[in-house]
């Protein structure tokens, strides 16, 4: 077994579990990534993006650049979402200026049934990468590993690519369910072994990107996105090699309006994107955990026995979100001001260090755009952090 | 004055206000289109795509096409969201197989002061369609008349387009509010205009589409979106020149989150896309209603003099949608399982004729795809008919 460095900067990790921190922590989806020169120059001499992701000092080098410029507080495993149907055989790539695309589709009965969880040697180069990392990062922040959520997976699957309305995906979805269920099936079972396989490579927390849920009719996210993304986090170790607990983090775009059934999920942050209001949100969550604890005193059900972080947990989960990254296109003033509007809106951040509470993880609702100018990222971090010192200070 | 054949079907139009029906009225978003041959047809004769919308009889033509096919409750007039700022001086294109394509952008202080409300002597070809459709239909069902919303008309006005991220009108949104509130507000009085003009022309209900305002962060719905739909709202005439109330329907794709803001709108009907619950968002506008009936009751606060819709009206906004429209991919029998499904979510129908109550007119979450089996359609109108009456034979 691999040891790794003390951590310093654990504010992350300890947000991540209701614990009272000195500032709000912040990381970016997509913070390593083409709106940086450094991304672009190590892409170029990796050749494509592939061969970017699947070569292990590639894959090192992009996920630190961002800290090099930046305090953020995490850094998140560099590499691509599609991975695992790709280590099924179907065959990734991606066309210069366009989108992933996959050399077979999966539509009928026959590739439904030839679908199986891959062997996870295929994919070695993303644990090798998340190993890597973490030694480079060298106790410095935590690292994120990730995979997208079996319906997002499933989506690319069946479509062969992106896609403007899920119509091949909807289509076998309403016509025929019981293949799209045995296909979510293996999904999940396939993105349960990947992030285990990376905690026990050393990610220090998990994240699930159903980046393509909040497409789904309501009855259908619960039916063919929630229930398998619930299927994962059933099989995940809670700690990792290291014996750390390892939180979880569900993120549905476009899920605000399903934030109740996401309560009951056994993680511990639930991603936002910038639709949802952070303090409405943050109500509902509270008033949820509030009503377990009291069934839980009343005897109506019993406490969970496997760790602090189901559905009957006492404290609310985290939030994490959720700026619109378009903000970044603003002037520097303007985006400090939106920051503000943010953390206020989430609310007074918990402060005490004896019980776990209300947290918040301050990101983007999405992705970072490539057209970012990398110098108004400086200022949405140090805005979040002085921001929500400041608000810490008035609190006390 | 034109005077026009008497209602035979108003259906529809009693259920906007409230009002019991014998079944559940439906329509559907983009009803004329191109999954329909004999639509295909006609623009092929028509050249273009606005060589079809600018052609009184060919409008005509087209609207009346789908009622030919299914029995529904509601003809919408043929046209493009995107007159108003072609008649603005934009420059409105469609290249083959692409989306609409203005000339010139709306991205800086010179090109929104610029901007005025278009004479509506350039949109008389759309309200010369309203008219003609209207004599067509000689009463068969009633004519909706619509008209994007200001800030969806103003991101295509700034992107020049259609867009993936919005990045150009968030831009503009973030760095200068003060141009976007002077754009929106221009868009705002074109629209009132504009859809006053239809009124006059014989439309009996009008749709404001926000087709967009569902990719703005919490905040900026209220500030950009939601204020310029109320001024809209503020300004249309109450009823047509045959003195028949014309009911207001406000469709946000993709704004369940905000339904409680939108059941403040001075209008009807709040259309609805599919990831939202009918039951949960039926409870939630009756609640609001509720409370507003106690409040002047209690001479909190007075009871509206402007008809019967506004925000402290009794009865409960009424909804309309919302099967996602890929439900029509599926086979007949799963499409009507689907349909039911919406339908039993809604819940019991209202059904007291002597006072207004909760209704529901049934539609598409968004508009109809191209590729719809066209006979995939029929069975869909045919089972909201069968199992609305069936339910209503049920409650009773």
């Amino acid at each position: 077994m691999t040891s790794f460095a003390p951590l310093h900067n654990d504010t992350f990790l300890r947000a991540c579990l209701g614990q009272a921190t000195e500032h709000t922590p912040v990381w970016l989806m997509r913070q390593a990534g083409r709106y940086l020169p450094e991304y672009c120059a190590t892409r170029a001499r990796a050749g494509s993006f592939m061969g970017l992701a699947t070569n292990v000092q590639y894959a090192t080098e992009v996920t630190l650049q961002p800290l090099e410029r930046y305090p953020l507080d995490a850094a998140i495993l560099f590499s691509d979402i599609l991975t695992v149907p790709d280590a099924m055989g179907l065959g990734l790539s991606f066309a210069q200026g366009e989108g992933p695309k996959f050399a077979q589709v999966v539509r009928d009965e026959a590739a439904v049934a030839r679908l199986a969880v891959p062997d996870m040697d295929r994919l070695r180069y993303v644990f090798d990468a998340v190993t890597s990392i973490r030694k480079a990062l060298n106790g410095r922040v935590p690292l994120i590993g990730f995979s997208g959520s079996p319906f997002t997976l499933a989506c690319y699957m069946v479509e062969g690519g992106g896609s403007d309305d899920y119509r091949h995906v909807k289509t076998l979805m309403y016509a025929r369910p019981d293949l799209m269920h045995r296909l979510l099936t293996v999904n999940a079972d396939a993105v349960a072994q990947y992030l285990n396989a990376q905690i026990d490579a050393g990610a220090q927390a998990v994240m699930v990107f159903d980046s393509w849920g909040g497409v789904l009719a309501d009855g259908a996210f619960q039916t063919f996105s929630l229930a398998y993304t619930a299927r994962v986090l059933g099989q995940l170790k809670r700690t990792g090699a290291d014996g750390q607990v390892v939180p979880r983090i569900v993120f549905t775009k476009g899920g605000g309006l399903w934030l109740s059934d996401m309560a009951a999920l056994d993680c511990d942050v639930l991603g936002l994107d910038w639709t949802v209001n952070l303090g409405t949100a943050r109500r509902m969550l509270t008033q949820i955990a509030q009503n377990a604890t009291t069934l839980i005193a009343a005897g109506a059900c019993p406490a969970s026995a496997g760790g602090q972080n189901d559905a009957t947990s006492r404290h609310p989960k985290a939030l994490q979100g959720n700026i619109d990254p378009n903000v970044l296109f603003a002037p520097p003033e303007a985006i400090r001001a939106e920051v503000r509007r943010v953390l206020d809106s989430f609310g007074r951040p918990h402060s005490d260090p004896a019980v776990p509470g209300s947290t918040h993880i301050f990101n983007l609702g999405h992705g970072i755009s490539q057209h970012t100018p990398p110098e108004h990222v400086a200022h949405l971090v140090d805005e979040v952090h002085r921001h929500s010192r400041l608000l810490r200070a008035r609190s006390a």
